[in-house]
């Protein structure tokens, strides 16, 4: 007996069945490619031990604790570290208030990469639940003491080709450095992500741009200067692997601000009393800017924007950031990136890669932009909607406007490392199943659909990431 | 021969039918637990027999009526109240007009509940159209005639366990009190609803507010009197066995004023020459305020935004409310339910569901709230959305962020007594189609999905409402 | 061997299947009613044959080349003509681009449209690709150049009934009075489309005002004036066949002014200083004005807003207008029709029928709205959304609140002669498989449905345009 069916979520006609599984079974076990996701360089740096399931699986993981804590579990029953520093849950108690409420992820994406991690990775194959909580745990615990559990195992054994992960301009990379110079052959590149140094409302903002021309060697009194620091890092993560750029912004504006403007603009802006309206505008600007400096140096750019950050304010200042309390809101697109795309759209040296919280705007605007603009690419389904439904959704609405070569592939975006093949596999599954559909609809030949599978597994991450 | 098939409303697919076809055997005829609706109580108290078809079936249904008006009937012909009092159609005319345009009912939810109520209530087995008119309308009015479908009759046969209805703070509530008078054991329930003495663009509503004041015996000149006034009117309801408040606002916006604020605020108010924006501030401070007081007395509270009341002009000029004409708007529930969770969504003495007519919301921001929030639940398909397609695009769009364990099951929310069972069954009908869907595509084990089906069709409504 | 499969957009489930395609087998050879398009009169008129395969298939078909563009092929290559005149692109070499990119249009609805038109109208029935470009090129280029390509013969094989264009209050309609002059059977109808003596955005509009005066021999001098020779033309167009209007905007705002206020914005708007509020509260008047000598003439009255036009100032500058560069944006419907809807909404002489390119509005707005008004109908899915996906979508969000019956069929809306059959074929497989899918859902009676699909193919489209 299995948690896992080999045929799970493809069609249930089966017709589409039989032409999904047969692209499933080509595709299955090709690399992974991972070239956006928040894992820590340190992990592979110094390839240590996890500490227990609960810090491994339950703790880092905010879809997690976030239904539980819906439900009326406290966070601090589930030993989440306190801005205090308290924090002494015990982890096989955390993992008990687990497994009893393993239910309440029936029919969501997080039951689905971790039926595939307990079954894939520790051979548990009967469902988790309150009675074998414990079985479970000791399975994991003990799993995690032996050296197949050591990152760099795992990152082999998941068969990555390239992890990405994000960094700030302001992070010397030394765990980058670190595991080139262990002569370790895992690719473990950097990605650029400097709102630290673009957001006036980031916490030490001021401080990080001064730590910025520091770091860079500039001298950020001037907004020259500062482009010039931006830059000088970005050629710093070039030579440490990196191949892109990533933005979270609030919202998707872009603006072209003149020069003067522009130098007028930081000028208000580092003096730390700027308004919540010049704080945006500088964003903007700040986007286009990056834009100039992609086509320039080949960094493929990334922009993630609206979410609305740290709405729970009780959580906010108990528990700090990141902690599932980011909420979506709805974003506009075609006039908020006009600016940028005039001046930089129809330039094929740039590949802008556009995400969204707001389906609304695939079929709307995302599509009909990414099937217009040489440099705009769609981004998959992010967060929220990086599951089954979001991503069949995300077919369903972009291609016929976009068609599939204006998407990228997959991105896991994660911070849990034993869920990248689970995220990976539901991924390939729903694409195939797409596929399956329009073949059997008799929409797409079947070699075509075996083209795409693979293009879309491979091919086409590999392009946009030039990787 | 019969108009209803055993399998409606379930997959296509042989292996889903199967699945859905078996859990809705388990769930079909468990009791029906209404918690939000607005049917007569007087109905219960008087137990008195239905006048003819027309008033029935057509008269009080704007599902029905403004159907037929889209295609050029006039309310007059169907014997529409008017508000000058006029009102002189044949019931048998106004059934045979709606008879003439059954077919335009094709392929809506309305279509579904009538089929379902002749079928099953009054044994008629062909489907209506202009040739049977007459028939139907003879079946109908003789059966309306005998014992068996009088109102308390109707109710035991429909196996309700509960019934709420919908009633302002100004009501005595003296047809709930008749109803426990009378010994009659049916559960018939009020819910808190102050609109009227919330919305200052309610007709009356100054007077609303005086009359408040006496019926509680507080002084409603100061906001705190006001506050304690509708605290009082609680209090009542809750001993006539309510559990449960409603609001319908135009927008989701709530508000968190200073003591001084919110009395400056409701003196502009209660004079009758506030602006629009004071108007809606007001509304979005008693917003938190309902839900604070939530928290002491253990109301369930649900809020029904974003309907723009009485579109049509001229059809409210001479008809009146609730005809039809209200639209829904785009809603945002993101930024503008801040304040209140801010403030209350922590605390899980409150449950505070959230109804929605823009679907949108649903995997953008009503799933990522409620998937985190321990007060916020979510409020089945509202209204236009109360249909087979909008409830398994609500089960498709905020399962996998919300789970099944945010929401709250299924709600009738009708003033047509006779389709409470028919909008149960498709509700119930519907569930199972999903969840066999995703048993036949292995997300679920069927296990879970029996488990599931009887939570969705009584459980969650039960623990929700405090039934 | 054939490109097309007989049960090609059919669901893929048995059940729900059958019955699509003998819905499909019922309605298939139904006469074409092409109600709004953008077809050129003078084809018809002059009966030409068309130059080369680009020509026809490629350069004028916006769908085709902003694909290519976006993949990083040049407008140039392609030979879209440029604003400065050159244009010199070898027809062959612009094919042989084509075909080594049409595995770009894999899941869209061009790949349906030209597949359709390779097997059906030049008999190629292997699948376009770099290998055979020439090989179809060949076959193209020699059919085009045989009687049986000709404009009106492909109008009679088409078995199109009426075909109505699209033209300015400016127009004499040279071509409608030739073909009429010609004496050929074949049915081309004028659409009366003012936007250019609307909105004053658009190039020469001042101009074009006064040209509106002089050939409608009225003084444009004032409102009055202006309104009657809007009037006079449209009396004319009607005269030549007109049975509709349309109307372009980039909103759905509409407005009722008083006599002075229209007459006040009249002279600014005319003056040529307008702002670009008032330039839209002009438009938004102007629609209420339409729709009231809709009233009086009995021109079904069309709206097509929402679409943000020549959003690439490169493209623009250098190609002009409508290359594919057009994006859609957030609509608003509710708001922003209640003026003319309170004031023309009840008035079943009035038939106005709305587009979207924002599919969220079907559920939410449009469906309400046209489930009441008794003059107001859902326009078919526009452009983007003229797609099987979005086809199918439209049916699922608005079928359940307006019904069948306040749609009106399809619309082709296209430039391309040739597509005209592949998207009507497109459509009605489209609504058959839907059908299918409430058939084999026991939603609706089979014979019901075969009402249904004969009525959205032919009748009524021509009830809502009078044809």
């Amino acid at each position: 007996m299995t948690i896992l069916d080999a045929n799970r979520l493809f069609p249930a006609d089966v017709a589409a069945r039989r032409v999904a599984a047969k692209l499933y079974e080509m595709v299955k076990d090709l690399p992974i490619i991972s070239p956006h996701g928040h894992t820590d360089p340190r992990w592979f740096a110094e390839n240590g031990a996890f500490p227990n399931p609960a810090a491994l699986l339950i703790q880092p993981d905010h879809y997690v604790f976030r239904m539980l804590y819906s439900q009326g579990v406290s966070l601090e029953s589930l030993g989440i570290p306190q801005l205090d520093g308290k924090e002494h849950a015990d982890p096989r108690e955390v993992w008990r208030i687990f497994a009893k409420h393993y239910y309440l992820f029936r029919g969501t994406p997080t039951r689905l990469w971790l039926d595939y991690t307990f079954e894939n990775q520790f051979g548990l194959k009967k469902r988790l639940g309150p009675d074998n909580a414990d079985e479970y745990y000791e399975v994991v615990a003990k799993a995690l003491e032996t050296p197949e559990f050591r990152p760099r195992v795992l990152f082999e054994k998941f068969n990555i080709e390239v992890l990405a992960t994000t960094d700030t301009p302001l992070d010397t990379l030394e765990f980058h450095q670190a595991i080139r110079a262990s002569g370790w052959k895992g690719r473990v590149v950097p990605t650029f992500r400097p709102d630290s140094v673009i957001d006036a409302e980031y916490a030490g903002f001021v401080e990080n741009i001064e730590k910025l021309g520091e770091i860079a060697g500039e001298d950020v009194g001037t907004y020259k200067g500062y482009l010039n620091a931006l830059r000088n890092r970005r050629a710093f993560f070039k030579t440490m692997g990196a191949t892109a750029t990533d933005h979270g912004h609030l919202t998707a504006l872009t603006a072209d601000l003149d020069a003067g403007a522009a130098e007028a603009l930081y000028q208000r802006i580092v003096s730390g009393h700027s308004s919540p309206e010049e704080q945006q505008l500088f964003q903007a600007q700040m986007l286009t800017e990056m834009a100039g400096m992609s086509v320039e140096d080949g960094l493929t750019m990334q922009l993630h924007p609206g979410s609305v950050r740290n709405h729970n304010k009780l959580v906010y200042e108990k528990f700090g950031r990141d902690k599932g309390a980011d909420m979506p809101s709805p974003t506009e697109y075609v006039r908020a990136m006009r600016p940028l795309l005039s001046k930089y759209g129809n330039d094929s040296r740039l590949t802008f890669i556009v995400f969204t919280l707001d389906e609304t705007a695939f079929s709307r605007e995302l599509a009909p932009l990414a099937g217009h603009y040489p440099a705009l690419k769609l981004g998959p389904p992010w967060w929220f909607h990086d599951s089954a439904e979001g991503m069949m959704r995300f077919r369903e609405t972009a291609t016929e406007t976009a068609g599939f070569y204006n998407t990228v592939g997959f991105n896991d975006d994660t911070r849990a490392l034993l869920s990248i093949p689970a995220r990976h596999d539901v991924a390939r599954r729903i694409d195939c199943a797409f596929l399956g559909r329009l073949v059997s609809e008799h929409r797409l030949d079947e070699d075509e659909a075996v083209e795409l599978a693979m293009d879309l597994t491979v091919n086409l991450v590999k392009k946009a990431y030039k990787l």
